[in-house]
């Protein structure tokens, strides 16, 4: 049977999205189907909308509506020290854990030479752009653990000047158990890493 | 940190979609901010059109671009037999299949006393309108094998007159075992159904 074209494209554009396979697009799309056509008009619009709508912070490169996002632009916040991350998830769960109180620098990805991401590919030289012109006395590497995020982490480690380091203290978020896991379940890097990050209790 | 605005309403949009919770909804915004405008605007158009481009078929209720459905308009089908199916998801899985070439009836969902969807909510009244003016040799109730798929079964059963019965043959989809399914894996009522189901061999 052939579908109505409509629901054809629209079972493909949700087929497109990640983790979204084709049984599960359909069943989607039939749902919408009994949906109020005032919700739908909103769905369709968003998703029009969604980049025209939006731009990355021209300081940070967060996700911002405005010129500046709404991170940068508050007054309020720590502006002397520096949180740097890969994306603005990244900046969506540390805001939530309502720990931290600084500016943050997304570097919308990580370097990868297997997958031709070079320092060029991310928002690296804006960071130390950043570097040279705000003051900052603290700068927090909070690149993700993985190879990736490793790699990132050590190249801004090297490419931090000597003159930088006597005036910024470089930081890199704790490594160790995370909440709710058990000693034995943990993995050999993260024992690891928890027994040399220990602290004085 | 506030979401723009546009984001903030596709997250929404995604997180009532059925089995999408925010994290999933918010990985697909964000995921859906790297495709080109070009696919945004296909995607969002087909929501916004889905509803508007679709309707049920006059006849059999199936979902269809056009007044008849591409089933009911393919003069090469038999029309001699008619399959009644509970949504047009059942008529997709039975074409997928291939191994049906008749008509269906879809009733758009089943008897459910407890959620107050009685014979008026659903497709019935055409379901014997269409047996008493369209000529059928055969009717195949194929509703789903849950309560209130038996309960529809049992009611078309029941309301179909003995001089319908006398010139249409009337069956059930076959009960029993699934394919690749071990007998000591089956339940008690599928174990039941498959041997009251037995055919010579």
């Amino acid at each position: 049977m052939k579908l109505p074209r409509v629901v054809e494209d629209l079972v493909s554009s949700f087929e497109k999205l990640p983790g979204v396979g084709r049984k599960t697009a359909q069943r989607l799309v039939f749902y919408l189907l009994r949906v109020p056509q005032r919700d739908l008009d909103v769905f369709g619009k968003s998703v029009i909308d969604l980049k025209k709508k939006t731009n990355l912070c021209s300081r940070c490169h967060n996700l911002s509506e405005q010129e500046l996002c709404t991170i940068c632009s508050d007054l309020t916040r720590d502006s002397s020290t520096l949180c740097v991350v890969e994306s603005f998830q990244d900046v969506i769960a540390l805001e939530l854990s309502g720990s931290y109180d600084g500016l943050y620098h997304v570097l919308n990805g990580s370097l990868s030479p297997l997958n031709n991401i070079g320092p060029e590919e991310i928002f690296m030289d804006d960071l130390f752009e950043r570097l040279g012109k705000e003051k900052f006395s603290e700068l927090i590497l909070a690149t993700s653990t993985s190879l990736e995020g490793e790699a990132t982490l050590m190249y801004i480690s090297e490419k931090i000047g000597k003159d930088v380091r006597e005036s910024i203290k470089v930081t890199r978020i704790g490594r160790g158990l995370p909440t709710g896991v058990d000693l034995e379940y943990a993995d050999d890097d993260t024992l690891s890493n928890a027994l040399s990050g220990r602290s004085r209790f």
